[in-house]
């Protein structure tokens, strides 16, 4: 159904409401890759998709894992061959616990007040189908297609994406481009949207001791020692109450960001008494008595963070034992210069200095950080639509690294491209958490920023 | 069906053979109180068992929480009416969990090798039994009971009988006696038979941290703190690596134990090679670098415990969360002097002044320390039945102190009687863990040790 005599405003509103339930039937399966849960279907469902829109496909299931979506859309006949734009998304999402915490179905996308619920939506279901409707809003136009589009759509993004790197790696002909956008993204507490051309890395371990084959009972406590001992104390020699990670060598090697970096950074403007209200947040941040500013620790910081902590009896009321088993989920975000490997490492030494031999460590995902050149024409070009789209230069903010991580060193070091972020996601989107979230309006505008940046970097 | 014919070697199998069924059938109420599960079922039940023997009984629920069970068994007409035995016993059991690591149903009463399986059969319903199965032979023989036998058993041990003392008080008249046969009991690594004379006491807290109301993007780990790290860094501060408890005021007031329990204590035997096979230890015992022995920490020593950690996370993989809430069992062991008032009140004076004021303390169980006279004509009846049974002086050890709690102290207080156990446990019985039993030729010698206990103590 061509749309050439409406505007793009009228055309992606009538996108929006013609594939709303394709749309909602892709929210609700839930492919949790953590749990393997619902991968197959899921791929197949991208897969029509994209080719629904008029894309070619393939699907790519040699290099192990949950398959990869290839997805292609030449140019039009106006547009200009010679570009080429990569959208990388994934179609997993997180588990949905805490189960009792949702106000609706976490699978069930439900909209109240102008916004859409659902586990993954924000992150980063949405973001795939609003470049799939700027595709076709183009594509319907008059114009045609600006240039070449290209998705690379993985499902083990939630997983530390294991096995992206060797996807990249053997097929980096197939996925040659000018740059990538980037899976996630939104706007800030202040409204304004923020354009991410760097994440961290990660480093993600299950701590593990166990101190006895059964659990004893805790009279015996005077004289045996417990799981749940060992690993509160091997966990409180790695990091401080204030935010600094004690382990030797984990703090090597970080590269500096540039001085433009810096300079962007600083005029930041994350609205910290906002965040507080929004998570309800019992603390101070922690930077409150630092030398560095709350903007600087998210672009430029590493961090250790407890994730999780499991030992013996965890029930109402009590039960008096020595827990034979204790385990913590332990997660790193990482800055350039430091290696997954090399963390695994000293963290490994630290735990065997202090007399921690019986603390397991395992490393579960592993992903190295990232920054693009910010002043690279496709970072700007990303930047300018987005100005056109967003209300102006003030509100639009570049961000040299993301806090989150993502799989982004691999599209530096196989596709030599920068990469720059958009998305419909806003300050309480709550991506992994419970009453995960959309505003549609946002979504819209998603769409009509894509369809700016594809017109626009046909020229750039 | 009279025995008079028989001697009590047999008469005791007979009863044990006649039973069986019945004493399956008290296994098979799966009456957790700290879950509430099962509890008025079972308070029937042990009614029916008391009368079944011949006893007159009283359902004593006036005090709050789960039913106290009276039983009475007058002394025969050539007995002595003047002495008068107080059996205390609880019909409450620990949790099954953890469920996978059963080797057949948990309340399913099973025999593997001349062992019997059940979630509290050695804590302690099979000492329950061999009370009543005493009092049958005796009774059913031709001298008759030689002495009044009282029974208290409460519903309320294993969640800390904070009820016992207020029925107690109440009917001190009712339980008026000689002297407190205690609940549990039985043989060490040694297979030497223990008799305790006093108990720890204990302080069992909950600790809570909430940082937010959801759980958040770890990635603002760089500038948001979380429960997990809270809840970790305020452990740490409570106990050192070796044991020692650093607590302001947690060891003040410690009545220092007599001479003679010193020397009592001293004698004893902890195999802690034993130990650590019977358990799968992998780390020594605590007290290996320190000034005292294994014997004295169990006996003189409180304890600090962590018996449960939950935050975040805790499935298979990764989840990369912030955790908004953190929550910790701390099981304290405490000795005479210690109230379990003033641990708590220490321990929010020490959390506080660690700058830990957002970590929540609820005391969820307390209970004093106690220790008898060793010297008592009922504490050496005791003592000198046993060693007819169990293979003379040298296989019979005095305990003034077990290491595990119960609510004694209620009985020096209110009855003014001395506490001696008899229990049928051994060294692998597994209280409170997977694979509870007891073996039932120690199940025998325990109605063995009851019967002739009653008879000595007659004329004590």
């Amino acid at each position: 159904m061509p749309m050439t005599t409406t505007t793009t405003d009228e055309a992606v509103k009538a996108i929006i409401k013609d594939r709303n339930e394709e749309f909602f039937d892709y929210l609700r399966f839930a492919s949790v890759s953590t749990q393997n849960r619902n991968i197959l279907p899921t791929v197949e469902y991208v897969k029509q998709m994209i080719e629904k829109t008029g894309g070619e496909t393939q699907v790519l299931d040699d290099c192990g894992g949950n398959p990869v979506v290839y997805g292609y859309f030449p140019a039009g006949k106006k547009g200009n061959a010679d570009k080429t734009v990569l959208f990388y998304n994934h179609y997993d999402v997180q588990p949905e616990d805490p189960l009792d915490e949702w106000k609706s179905e976490p699978f069930e996308p439900t909209v109240r007040d102008g916004i859409l619920y659902c586990r993954g939506v924000s992150d980063n279901k949405a973001n795939f189908v609003v470049r799939l409707y700027a595709i076709q809003a183009l594509m319907d136009s008059e114009a045609g297609l600006p240039c070449n589009v290209k998705f690379l759509v993985e499902g083990e993004e939630e997983n530390g994406s294991p096995n992206l790197g060797k996807y990249i790696k053997k097929y980096a002909d197939l996925f040659t481009s000018d740059g990538c956008i980037w899976e996630f993204g939104g706007k800030d507490e202040e409204e304004n949207f923020v354009i991410q051309t760097g994440v961290k890395g990660m480093a993600y371990f299950d701590l593990i001791v166990e101190s006895a084959v059964v659990d004893i009972h805790s009279s015996l406590g005077a004289v045996i020692d417990n799981a749940a001992w060992r690993l509160t104390h091997a966990l409180a020699s790695l990091r401080d109450k204030d935010n600094h990670v004690l382990v030797d060598g984990f703090y090597d090697n970080i590269e500096h960001p540039s001085d433009y970096a810096r300079e962007v950074v600083a005029e930041g403007k994350v609205n910290s008494k906002e965040m507080t209200r929004i998570y309800g947040l019992k603390h101070p941040f922690i930077t409150k008595d630092l030398d560095w500013s709350t903007e600087e620790a998210l672009a430029f910081y590493p961090t250790m963070t407890i994730s999780g902590l499991l030992s013996g009896y965890t029930e109402e009321g009590t039960k008096t034992v020595l827990p034979r088993k204790a385990s913590a989920k332990l997660d790193c975000r990482l800055v350039p210069g430091q290696d997954p490997k090399n963390i695994e490492r000293v963290l490994r030494r630290h735990l065997d200095k202090e007399g921690f031999q019986d603390v397991e460590l395992i490393l579960l995902k592993g992903l190295k950080a990232f920054r693009s050149d910010l002043e690279s024409p496709f970072v700007q070009t990303v930047k300018t639509a987005a100005e056109k789209v967003y209300g102006g230069p003030s509100k639009v903010v570049l961000s040299p690294t993301n806090p989150g991580s993502g799989p982004m060193a691999y599209f530096g070091e196989y596709l030599n491209v920068p990469v720059a972020s958009s998305g419909c996601g806003y300050a309480e989107s709550k991506a992994h958490g419970p009453n995960e979230s959309v505003r549609l309006k946002d979504f819209e505008e998603g769409v009509l920023h894509m369809v700016q940046f594809l017109k626009d970097f046909q020229y750039a």
